[in-house]
């Protein structure tokens, strides 16, 4: 049995970490905090859907109450915060999950660009583990310190990893996404009478997760890889679809494409490659670590379309995937 | 051509008297004020929507700068506000449309019980007409103060007038309503991931709009009528559908009853009542000025439902339509 | 092991029913069937979202083909079709869960009424035991025919059972329910665009509900129990908000309503009993077996407001929970 | 006053029709007809929110009743059924608009592919004019049969034509839409439990629309242009929200593109450019007949988004503003 904690547990992204923790036959879920107004509160009076599944409380997080007495700790922090954090836990040889973009970026000047602050451990930036394990299992495996993926790179990426050598020219990217993505904060973009009866494009070109995006395409490509990028806050709560198209070097049919797309993916549990014909929706992605994934080329040009749960395959479930490997876990345990 | 002035044009209420009162033919508006954070921005840039259709501009609102060059002035600024602003029109004799509450309660002692502010001018609570035309119109149209009705009471009080008197006891009163009804604001129980997939009772029995429905209801009943009044957020922008449920002083046939209401209102374009055995649904009346109601009776038991649109017949375009009445225009110019 | 079957797994009640029955440890999930327009269909084909969580197909319907090598079998059937099926598996000593409303109603000439068929095995409607774990745990534990409680009842009976006996005239109940409970059927009046932005009432004091209400209300009571019932289809896909209004003999403070709440519900680990002050939102139940109860006294005056997911503990939650319940299973297991 | 006639009146094309038509001051709604089950109904008691401004009924649609006293004929009918209807009336000199696909396509075995029937009258392909006014209101002007354009088409091919030129290789398109372009039909896919928290790609890069759009480009661009088109079914009620990706044969500034949109639409008061850095959002173009254009150029990357209301600028409204041109009326009489 491990010991794991989470901070920053009363945000979306640490709520899907508490409820999925919990039923999580070989983890005990040691401690819980998060900022909050008061030193505690029970987390069923967060989130009322956990009521009779636990008794936990979550302590407003102070520096010296850092929890020292686990295995593993996820950081669902805003981004910015972890860098100062993760390090208190690495020097005691606890593992960490950082599901902020603290950790991503290798070069700290993008970051910097970004993010908008000095990068003060480029030395953790080389250690650090880009989590995605469909395609990079064996590195999570040995990992200390895991860079979670963003959700747009995480749906972006599985579609792409089995064909972006193939590619010539800009990827163009059409990424709906649910409001979730945004978190759980008073912003007037995000309130419903401004959500509800409409789709919104946002930080077109311009979305901070892009660098991440072409940072990884370009490591799968082994070359730069351009994209347009261009997010799109819809009216769900849950889930991205993203549309991708591209130019292949020279034509291949739909089905030499699908046996790539199978092969890469053929010991990984959560990714489904769909029928010839057939597209992914949300509405069979969502509350579930799954990824689904459409593909058709027509000549030289070539669509691909992916669904996951921004949440869950997005972050938190994708987190306790990388954690399930990192403990010798089987990987889906816990995970639907 | 009356001109007139709206201050507090950037809420939804505030930007749904601009569009009606932009396409109104007897009525200039003349300016356009809100507390803004910079000296003036195009109204077309604060709702899109209205691209191509005006240049006007709105203004930071400044005490120096109130407009005493119009006939009459819409009143959208949050409660507690209104009464300080009131007065400096009704001096220079500027008929005044106030749409928050603080001209709404007769007693001075509630209005500070439920909007936490001393009321600084009682005589003019006694000057104000409750502008619900359909049962006051009369009062409206002598009127230099209008206190424009909440959207829950115009639901609950159009469904009750022809009734009330006939009932005993309380009256139970469930009304599901759009998230509009909050206002453009940031805050975290109406963004869009809490408000989707969702119902929520909130404020129950406890809405600082029960001291007003039970007052006016006081008025036409002739006596004091209890509620027991349950607001429930919904997921949608706009709206209220309101089920009341009360006791009859003795049986009476639906269509006895049913008679009731199309006498009272058979003067009243914007007020429908359905024929027995249909009942309102809240996509026939949104972004319209109209009510629609349904009644059945069973026994003693009468059950009434009521429909509207809160941004239109229960705030902004009912304030259109008692400036129409004061103006001595027909009720419904530029209303649908 | 247990071996169970489903007929009728391709709705979205018997959808629900294979997605838990699949993860029921102590079950093993032997056979599904619906009525189809092709010999079998993988089943995950029908609900893509268990893509790689089985292979099992669902068979077309026929009568020559009923599972007889099973422990029990779950009838997800439209009513008046269990009527049939229910005996051929009841001869052999095969346990039967009927979602349908067939054998709900005591009374032959009430189900008549309200579905429009002679009942063809009155004597099967005494032998059922309505399985409404929470209020007949112990008729449920022997029984051989369980008439599984529909969903509005299921709301409204779990929020009336401990005070009911309290009570005296109209009970009146306002249920806002979300679109899946029509089931997964073509209709018009259930698209998007009709119940988007919309409320309707429908079935209005109608609903085929009703009967199965008071007839338990009534047991419940000791004494005939009338009801005023307002269905509600809201733009949400699960979940019902029951908002019930009701007259005490007496006037009793809610905290002494609550604590007889608290002590029916102390054993049940699905139903919820807020705190005082505080009421249910359909966003912490949906997905879930719970239901959540708030509740609150004024004088003589009592409201009630249950949660619930209409095809969980409003359905095949519920099933499983009386099958547990029929197998000594722990109640919870595989449910949430 | 011009009278005119609307054949289909009951469908969401044909109500929105009648909505915009009841207030057109210079023309009068004759007639309304339909499919229906019965001789005839009120028009508001098939679209309640019309109750209160006309008394109009719509009749059931057969041969021997078609409306030959009008100036001009609507025909909101099913693909396949306008090609029969319109000669009849323009062998009367009765001017056509016909909102399906009949008159849209200029080759017969194109038409005969992708609406599976022989187009028995290939001489009115000949005759008819490609309704779009931005781009051809010299013809629309002397019309006797305008095929007005599809939804998709519209928002793509205003989108485009300032630019298509200047492209080289695919245009790829991304395009969100609400279900009411689905029509007024019981279909399980469009029920609402479908289509909430769902986003679902469907025909993609087969749907009927393509031709018209490939048909329309290589008419603007005098050459052949080749589309990926993906159409996805998004949870809104109206809009079309459309993203367009191409390759310029050269790098231009934005500024540059901007300008070309904002000649060639400066005499369009229905289409806004929006300044650099801006992108359409749906809710602020639907239930008006406007089209929002944003643009953004990066090296040979050109990305253009647009957003109309599938039922306004993408139907009804297109229609009636053709019909104002052709009466010489003013372009935009009666439309927002």
């Amino acid at each position: 049995m491990k010991k794991v904690s989470i901070i920053g547990a009363t945000g979306y992204t640490g709520g899907e970490l508490v409820k999925i923790l919990l039923d999580h036959p070989k983890v005990e879920l040691a401690s819980l905090f998060a900022k909050i107004d008061k030193p505690s509160i029970p987390i069923d009076e967060e989130f009322p859907r956990l009521k009779g599944k636990t008794n936990m409380v979550c302590r407003n997080f102070e520096m010296k109450d850092i929890p020292l007495d686990v295995d593993l700790v996820f950081l669902a922090v805003p981004h910015t915060v972890a860098i100062d954090l993760a390090p208190l836990f690495l020097d005691k040889k606890i593992k960490v999950i950082d599901l902020s973009a603290d950790f991503r970026l290798q070069d700290p000047a993008v970051y910097q660009k970004w993010y908008g602050k000095t990068h003060t451990r480029p030395d953790l930036l080389k250690e650090a583990v880009y989590g995605l394990p469909e395609l990079f299992r064996d590195n999570v495996k040995g990992a200390q310190l895991i860079a979670n993926p963003g959700c747009f790179p995480t749906s972006i990426l599985l579609g792409m990893a089995p064909v972006v050598k193939e590619t010539e020219g800009t990827i163009y990217i059409d990424s709906k996404t649910g409001t979730s993505g945004a978190g759980k904060k008073a912003a007037i973009g995000i309130i419903f009478s401004e959500c509800t009866n409409n789709i919104r494009p946002y930080k077109v070109l311009n979305h901070q997760h892009r660098p991440e995006i072409e940072q990884e395409l370009g490591i799968l490509a082994g070359k730069n890889v351009n994209t347009c990028f261009v997010p799109e806050l819809s009216p769900i709560d849950r889930g991205i679809l993203t549309t991708m198209f591209m130019r292949l070097k020279k034509p291949v049919p739909t089905a030499d494409i699908l046996a790539k797309y199978n092969e890469l993916y053929k010991n990984s549990p959560f990714v489904h490659v769909l029928p010839e014909g057939t597209f992914p929706e949300l509405k069979n992605v969502i509350y579930s670590n799954t990824c689904h994934i459409g593909v058709k080329s027509v000549g030289e040009d070539l669509l691909v379309i992916t669904a996951i749960d921004n949440l869950v395959k997005g972050a938190a479930g994708q987190a306790v995937q990388n954690m399930n490997i990192m403990f010798g876990f089987p990987e889906e345990t816990a995970l639907i």
